[in-house]
């Protein structure tokens, strides 16, 4: 597929642009405008612009609410519980990792749960905003049940991601994962590729690996039986038992804690989303000198970088490592948009009377990307 | 392999027994007891009774320290940091879970990192304690490098375990995994029963992945390269890299913000072992009602085991299900012994002159059990 590279700062106003004629107010839009981006900037492109659509389309269908007035319904010195009344997921989410960073600046720990939202882009921006501020932050959210848990074949869990990070140089420690074998987003490159997809990523409507990304997709679209596969795969060989439980933790952690939808529950109608995150901040300054702290990560993430290597391979990489080059890269080089997400940007731009080209700004020659 | 059945009872004074022979206190004899056989009850006759030579032998080679004089280094509300000088790991496990269910009491959060220590059994046993008390509970220990980053080929990180307990009914919610694709003690069932490993689990010195358990394990038991490999196995296709970044999640909670050995230094002498831990316990009435959140995890499980199974299997089961139907199987049954435990046992009896015979009480009779 060819991807074209663009100007990072125009796309930046193009997005503030759009989410102001959605309706959002100028922070707003900034806000979701820099989370999108960032998931752009960290090469994590399905999560980045190439989603303008789904919010456009959460606000037709009456999925996200642009009038929703977040707020907290119960609060302790270290917790909160925030009603997110189906607001755009990413302002509130900002808002409660900081009142989650404040808390832990204040009392070492914080936990601020979020029930009733919507989709909150990448989960490690979250937790990065901890890190950027000298604390360790995890994110979670569960969302639509995709996932089948072990031995079954109905989709009952979300791909419910996990994001980690902590401070380290020279880079920091950042992993974001879903819980499932893969996001739903790989089944899709590889039906736009024609390709089979590995046996242990999903199961058909019997709860049998398959190897067909559209017998999979359909069984997730059309909400029947089939879906993905937990990470560690089919039944108990590889630990698919253990994905499993990682999902229902995020649950737990998500929707069971703020009393909010579990995942099974998620999206189910066209017009619901109702998706719960939590946002945990620790100082790690209780447990001993931050300095230090900070500088034994640095030596031991450089101690695996520096591991020897696997016959074939080139490089051992720690979390975070990828997102930081990048980000470098696509500052320099423009961020990747693919043309079915150029087709989606110019059909909202057309129906808000954005004038596109002007924010559309190449910046060097159009590269084959492969995308894996 | 026969593996007869002996009565729950007996065995536990046998083993207290041996505790005070080997020189501790009836208090910590009863503590390291009760976890060991915990394990056999939950079925997972790994971390049981069959590690009973690991504790002597500890003992033999100065590994554990039997006049150790664990202490607090560090304090907060919230937080601890616990030396706990070479000590076994199960008494200081208990009272640093303890003060952090102690803390989660009192403020809603408390985490006990512990630096120093030695294999402290089932990690499960720990996030229990705090499930029986009400509140969410959660166990990590790093361990012996044992386990290569994706790309990699030296053993870097331990098997790392995560255990994650709540409270429900009819059963609590119990995850209880390590963030490697299998336990090093699955090798050496296969190298017992002359099998070769499902390609995944492990490479070589190369780091090629293998099928010959005999090679992985003398990778490990040379301390050469090779190993086991993260959950999600090789490379990225399967998730590889998210088994590597639990594996470091577990790492900073324990080593790096305890100050302590990071697993490639664990246990890299044959006297040396200094693993490390960390305590979390959550009183997750900071967030709603108790009763409530309790009845809605239940529900949320049971939905789970209700829904439609794959083709061929007849269960989903939710995690801590098993476990507490294995215990009511071994308190009614017996706790099950191998021949090689049962010889090991043994030898320890007629070292400290133990009269064996008087706690082996046989419940029923010999069973073959496929232990896969």
């Amino acid at each position: 597929m060819v991807e074209k590279r663009y100007n990072y700062e125009s796309l930046k106003e193009l997005s503030l642009m759009i989410f102001q004629k959605l309706g959002y107010s100028n922070e707003d839009s900034s806000c979701i405008t820099d989370v999108l981006l960032t998931a752009d900037l960290f090469g994590i492109e399905s999560h980045g612009l190439q989603r303008l659509w789904l919010y456009q389309y959460g606000l037709d269908t009456g999925r996200i609410n642009l009038n929703a007035k977040p707020r907290v319904i119960k609060e302790t010195k270290l917790s909160a519980v925030i009603d997110a009344d189906d607001a755009i997921g990413h302002p509130t989410s900002v808002k409660a990792m900081s009142m989650s960073m404040d808390k832990a600046k204040t009392f070492g720990v914080g936990i601020v749960v979020v029930k009733n939202s919507t989709h909150f882009g990448i989960a490690g921006y979250y937790s990065q905003m901890a890190a950027k501020e000298g604390l360790l932050g995890i994110t979670m959210t569960n969302t639509e049940a995709l996932v089948v848990p072990t031995y079954g074949k109905r989709a009952m869990l979300g791909t419910n991601p996990i994001a980690i990070s902590m401070p380290a140089k020279p880079y920091p420690f950042l992993l974001d994962m879903s819980t499932s074998v893969v996001p739903r987003g790989k089944l899709e490159v590889h039906i736009k590729r024609e390709q089979p997809i590995p046996l242990g990523w999903g199961v058909n409507e019997e709860g049998e690996v398959s190897d067909n990304p559209n017998e999979v997709n359909e069984c997730i679209s059309k909400k029947i039986c089939g879906g993905i596969l937990p990470l560690g795969g089919a039944g108990e060989t590889f630990g698919g038992h253990k994905g499993y439980g990682l999902a229902l933790a995020v649950e737990i952690f998500t929707a069971i804690l703020s009393g909010g939808y579990t995942s099974d529950l998620v999206r189910k109608r066209q017009n619901v989303e109702k998706c719960c995150h939590a946002f945990i901040a620790i100082d790690y300054g209780i447990f001993g000198d931050k300095k230090y702290i900070e500088k034994y990560l640095s030596e031991f993430l450089q101690k695996l970088r520096d591991s020897e290597k696997a016959k074939g391979a080139s490089r051992v990489y720690t979390h975070g490592e990828k997102e930081i080059l990048n980000s470098v890269d696509r500052m320099k080089n423009g961020i990747i948009i693919n043309e079915k997400t150029l087709k989606e940007i110019k059909d909202i731009c057309k129906r808000y009377n954005v004038p596109l080209r002007k924010y559309l700004i190449p910046v060097q020659n159009d590269l084959y990307v492969d995308n894996r």
